[in-house]
């Protein structure tokens, strides 16, 4: 065991505060990974305020994790000392269900384990990337190619792949018209890597307070949500609509922005149900669909995709002691575009 | 212009009753069919109650019609004068969107044209089946096969359409379970085409009243939704689920019978919007679909495929004057599985 510095929730909605906790010992197919940075998620915040339902404390939030390997088991393959790595929002799952042997364990039905908020094979909690270190089999890590510095690779392994995923997925490419609804930590990535892929990108934002940033980071057109003449104008206009807003929207004016076949995907998770006219998928064959993160084969990919067209996170570095404040900006959408915990201040 | 008999809603909520309507002259490309029969679909029964918002009253009803040519036009050359003929929900399109150039002319963005309850290209009302003849252009006239008798096709240019379109469109078909929510006038035309397509077909209904029906038309399981267990057992079953069903349903929980990827389709539409956790699509990334009965190339295709493998609807005949009658069967689900009026009796 190895005790280690972290930042924790004691309790649902406390402050997060200094604390320490123990790392399991390196076992035969571990890494441990010095963290260097972690971002951080409003899925994050949803936990420890546990808007998702009962959570586990103390908490470690923080499952965007970039960091140095230090130290590997006898077993491992994968990974060296030295190797510069990452860890997203899982560090096990069954390995034997249909998903997990189809590369798809984001969606593992035998029982996967979260990087935090969870409880591992080892019957322990799970503490994420607020601390010094990580022990993680080898598995569930990733690289990160040498052209990614790794502040801003951090946020890729929970904003990149949960928007990268369903962009591939639902084919986003050359000729194809795709919309992202949302200018966030999600928003964000989402435009960068769907305008790399080769899409005809829309970002649809509450306001057009962002337009600039859309613009510099790869949108094609920026429009605003709250102005009504929107919604007449891009009537049957997009492939895919991709959500990473996690309030909730009027699903049937933005489904009627649509083309025939189209696809409103959510990644974004609103803590209440949603209402929907199922008139606005019939009308169109339209659906309504939602994916979450990413399974490790294509998290690889995208960090390797990112790497190759120059991708990396927009983020504002912050000290470890600034976390809460980070959450309430957050909460106010007061960031450009993802705060980015240097975890050598922890 | 000619004068035939028909049925005919006086006003909304108010019951049919026997009364004339004019049918245009037979234009250079239209075809005049002596209707012998046609279906009571459960959106009848909707629309003339204007359950679906304002309508256009006298309404005639039926889009699922089967007759006999008698008449066409200089400028035909699909059909002849005795063939055998269906017309099902659409008598016209724009003809130059995408959607009608990619021949899913009930998705046409410029202007399709209802068989009944809409305003045809003359300005005129569109009345439907429960008449004596009808005028249609031949290209939204479909043959119904030799092998198929015109009582039991009738259902087919809407039910049949209805349900083969989606079972196609998400690949029901050998190694994928599907399952068919609701066993009444769409559902047992579901069963019986996804079986003939080869799917594991189950049925899933409110009660087990109509298993012995299901079973023989094709069904190889049935459960009883009002049977918490149901959705015990089956957590994570199928690839697809066909909603034929017009009531509010508990989306999440059909939800998560599905598999990852797995998709929810509504060709039922409940006059209310539906309320839906968002979870229940992130979660093993699962669409949630709709679709709109068929293009007239589809129907022409699903009428070959049905008269191929001896598929009709389950039909209770009845005579005109009972329409009312029946549709209060229709509205207590006390109907296998389709009524159809024997237009001889109008």
């Amino acid at each position: 065991m190895t005790t280690v510095a972290a930042y924790a929730a004691p309790a649902a909605k406390a402050p997060l505060e200094r604390t320490t906790i123990e790392r399991r010992p390196v076992g035969e197919f571990d890494v441990l990974i010095d963290i260097k940075f972690a971002g951080i998620c409003h899925s994050d915040i949803h936990q420890a305020r546990e808007g998702w339902g009962e959570a586990i404390f103390p908490m470690v939030p923080g499952h965007e994790i970039a960091g140095i390997v230090s130290e590997v088991g006898p077993g491992v393959t994968k990974y060296a000392v030295g190797d510069r790595v990452g860890v997203g929002c899982l560090v096990d799952s069954c390995r034997e269900c249909d998903n997990c042997k189809a590369g798809l364990e984001q969606y593992c039905t035998g029982g996967g384990v979260g990087t935090y908020n969870a409880v591992g094979k080892d019957g322990e909690p799970t503490y994420g990337g607020y601390s010094e270190k990580i022990v993680v089999d080898e598995n569930y890590v990733v690289r990160i190619p040498d052209g990614l510095s790794l502040d801003v690779a951090a946020p890729l392994l929970c904003a990149g792949i949960t928007t990268y995923s369903p962009l591939r997925h639902w084919n986003a490419g050359p000729g194809k018209k795709v919309a992202i609804l949302g200018m966030g930590g999600l928003g964000h990535m989402g435009v960068k890597i769907a305008h790399a892929l080769g899409a005809e990108v829309t970002v649809l934002s509450q306001s057009l307070r962002k337009k600039e940033d859309g613009l510099r980071l790869g949108a094609d057109h920026y429009h605003a949500t709250s102005d009504e003449q929107t919604f007449q104008d891009l009537k049957g206009t997009f492939d895919l609509i991709l959500s990473t807003v996690s309030a909730p929207l009027n699903l049937d004016a933005f489904l009627s922005l649509l083309k025939t076949d189209g696809a409103f995907v959510n990644v974004g998770a609103p803590e209440e149900p949603v209402k929907l006219n199922l008139f606005s998928v019939i009308s169109g064959r339209k659906t309504l669909a939602g994916s979450g993160i990413g399974g490790i084969r294509e998290t690889q990919e995208m960090l390797d995709f990112c790497a190759e067209h120059g991708i990396g996170a927009e983020i504002e570095l912050i000290r470890a002691d600034e976390v809460n404040e980070a959450y309430e900006r957050v909460l106010s959408s007061d960031v450009r575009f993802r705060f980015v915990i240097d975890n050598a201040t922890i």
